[in-house]
């Protein structure tokens, strides 16, 4: 029965506003990434009820994931509780559910539990998730980096392939294990690429006994000619040198064939590996679905300039779920700023509505991008100035350290990345979980007789 | 085949030795606890060959489990990889791999994969797991608290228990999800109930809407006629008084008498919930079976005064895995000071008989207890000196600090400690995982018609 939810929820708001008023104007936010969480914020002020829906009930700062799949963050060090986030917007209440559809007649958000929300604007940020260009079949041997779960899955691989080395007997095996291949030469593929390579060769030099730095092999297939395609030029020379000069055998124009549990054919070449990292190609969440909007190839929701799908002025469609055009033509790339803008401008542009003004063209305002290699590089491309090295890496870390969600996980973060520059360890290298649950298809055993 | 296996420990022996020399001990510690870890860090200085085998990658400091469990920590900051713990110590080689048996007579450790590791001295300290008297179909519905895995689950399941009620529209149903038994009342229940019932009361004060810190109702369910029972008398009854200023209902000599996936009854009568954590009995972990000598009847080997089982003078087993009288006839405790004191005796005497000497009993000296409630109230036993409330709590912050395994555990667990206090703050409140795959039997569904 809806009935009691709703009534619920309208039983909190009259206690809020008090009998004989107008009906206080309800805008439901489906998604608390960087779009979602900067729309509600945007809304702090406002005489709105703002209910925020997530599948999961904490934010993610998506950029750092890669290091808690090398074992250098811990999850909850990128990781704040929605509702701690926002304890203090008394505006609005935190759901923690899963959306399966919207009902734009009736105005109203369906979930999986059979709660029904309604809603005055709707914004739905709900982000993207792993492509694997119709081949699904190898979202289970080359798993992506999205969710915490992901990023810790991709770590226990790492781990438990050096760990196995350790006591393999047979050397074809041990190279195998001792592989890595990750897919896709953006940021996360570099990111990835280096983060692996310095924990393959460096952070396990003193610790293992039978393997030895020199023994792990890291390989970057990128299909394009060169690595972040974004980038200047000179950034991806820059990058890819650092890449090299980490250990890591760089593949550029070089396309993935096909993938097994321990295997991939790619350039016509097969390698033998245990750990296959996917970060080639995204698509957009199910909101083209739900809302039953026209959308591009890989699911992003058709938008206008004011960020309406299909002329609906009560709906906002954000980030990575998306598809706009800038003034250029060019589409908005799948990155934190551009969500955050557009979270920020929903907000701007649903408080202007309800104030009686009109709204406005949203308009996308680039400062540069940044993408790390290893512990200490990075490139920065900021437009009027490119930086490369250890001082991109400054920018970078105090970037990103900046725009995390609390004080905490900047601290937590900030010693991190301090610690990690110095030493090299990377800390948080814990495999959870029974090993014998996880054994690989290809168990290699050394039997006694 | 094994040889591969020991071909490589017998290369890497001869090349660590030369040629012509007599051969090196090789001491086989099982399990990287507590015990086993003391043991492997005293014969850091022994002419020696030191293999550690452990089932996971990482050392976990247990007593702080329970804050992992209530989200006031996470997992990495109470785990270290053991692998970076003995990095310096060369005469050790750490392995990851479950030990399925033990051929005394052949001295030879059989591990699942196949592999064996041959064994001069053999030092056992498995720790232990739960026990549910016999009731083991209670392990789904009430877990302990003894891993990761198992403090990780927890967390999830408070977590998602506040979620569930935040939007659950019936009051019999919601009170169920918000009713939490712990059960057990020596020190891990006291610090599970005072935990839970600061988060379920205090942590969330401001960010629920729906429900309230009043709305929980935590229960304690204790069979004997106190708290605390190893302590003094006036100490179990300060922490009663702490335990019940926080909100927690305390039941003493009250026995459990069944529970299913969402009741429990206790003392003859029923309570609805849906979170039930066990810290009510251990049994030791299998080592009797492996090493086929008699046990208790919680499965813990019988050793004589020099820690050895069934006079086999080859082999030590500490800890919680061993059942041993001190000079009182009482049994030691499964606590950390008597793994570790016993852990170092026996690297004391491996080394001593190599030499030529002769083997001592072992003497174990009691420091003290502590018990900690809440996030700023303990009790502490030092036998000269009883202690409770803040000062307690004080104590009981630098012992575990200190005792963390290095010096990243001991910041990380220290400013997290510092920040709770201040700020009650519990923000390792993560609930990772798609929520549905978790679904409770009975899901509360609030359908629309």
């Amino acid at each position: 029965m809806a009935r009691p939810l709703l009534w619920m929820v309208d039983g909190l708001r009259s206690n809020m506003r008090g009998s004989g008023s107008s009906p206080t104007p309800r805008v439901v936010v489906i998604g608390a990434g960087f779009g979602g969480l900067a729309a509600v914020r945007g809304l702090k002020h406002a005489r709105l009820d703002v209910t925020l829906i997530d599948r999961r009930n904490h934010h993610l700062f998506q950029p750092l994931l890669y290091q808690v799949a090398t074992a250098a963050l811990s999850p909850a060090d990128i990781a704040a509780p929605i509702r701690a986030i926002l304890r203090r917007q008394r505006n609005v209440r935190v759901m923690l559910g899963d959306v399966i559809g919207v009902d734009r007649v009736e105005r109203r958000v369906h979930l999986a539990s059979g709660a029904q929300v309604e809603y005055d604007w709707l914004i739905v940020a709900t982000g993207a998730t792993h492509s694997y260009f119709g081949r699904d079949d190898w979202a289970g041997h080359a798993p992506g980096i999205k969710s915490i779960e992901d990023a810790t899955a991709v770590r226990r691989k790492i781990l438990l392939a050096l760990e196995r080395a350790e006591t393999e007997g047979d050397k074809r095996r041990r190279d195998a294990l001792l592989t890595f291949v990750v897919i896709g030469g953006g940021p996360t593929g570099v990111e990835m690429a280096g983060a692996i390579a310095e924990l393959a060769h460096r952070s396990v030099n003193d610790e293992f006994r039978s393997i030895t730095p020199h023994c792990s092999k890291v390989i970057l297939v990128n299909l394009a000619p060169r690595l972040l395609e974004g980038f200047p030029q000179e950034l991806s020379e820059s990058a890819r040198r650092d890449l090299v000069r980490l250990g890591v055998e760089v593949r550029n124009s070089t396309a993935v064939e096909d993938l097994g549990p321990d295997w991939v054919i790619a350039g016509g070449q097969r390698i033998a590996t245990h750990t296959m990292i996917w970060a080639a190609g995204v698509k957009a969440s199910s909101a083209a679905d739900w809302l039953q909007c026209s959308a591009d190839r890989i699911g992003r929701v058709f938008v206008d300039k004011f960020l309406h799908p299909a002329g609906d002025q009560r709906i906002f469609v954000l980030g990575d779920t998306a598809h706009f055009h800038d003034s250029d033509g060019a589409i908005l790339p799948g990155i934190a700023p551009v969500a955050k803008q557009q979270g920020a401008h929903s907000a701007r542009m649903i408080m202007a509505v309800c104030s009686g003004r009109s709204e406005k063209p949203f308009w996308y305002r680039h400062y540069g991008s940044l993408a790390t290699i290893g512990r200490n590089h990075a490139v920065a491309d900021l437009g009027w100035l490119r930086v490369r090295g250890i001082l991109a890496w400054l920018i970078w870390s105090t970037v990103h350290v900046y725009f995390l969600a609390n004080f905490r996980n900047r601290l937590l973060v900030g010693l991190n990345l301090a610690w990690n520059y110095l030493t090299f360890g990377r800390h948080a290298r814990l495999i959870v979980g029974d090993i014998a649950l996880h054994e690989s298809p290809h168990p290699y055993p050394v039997t006694g007789d």
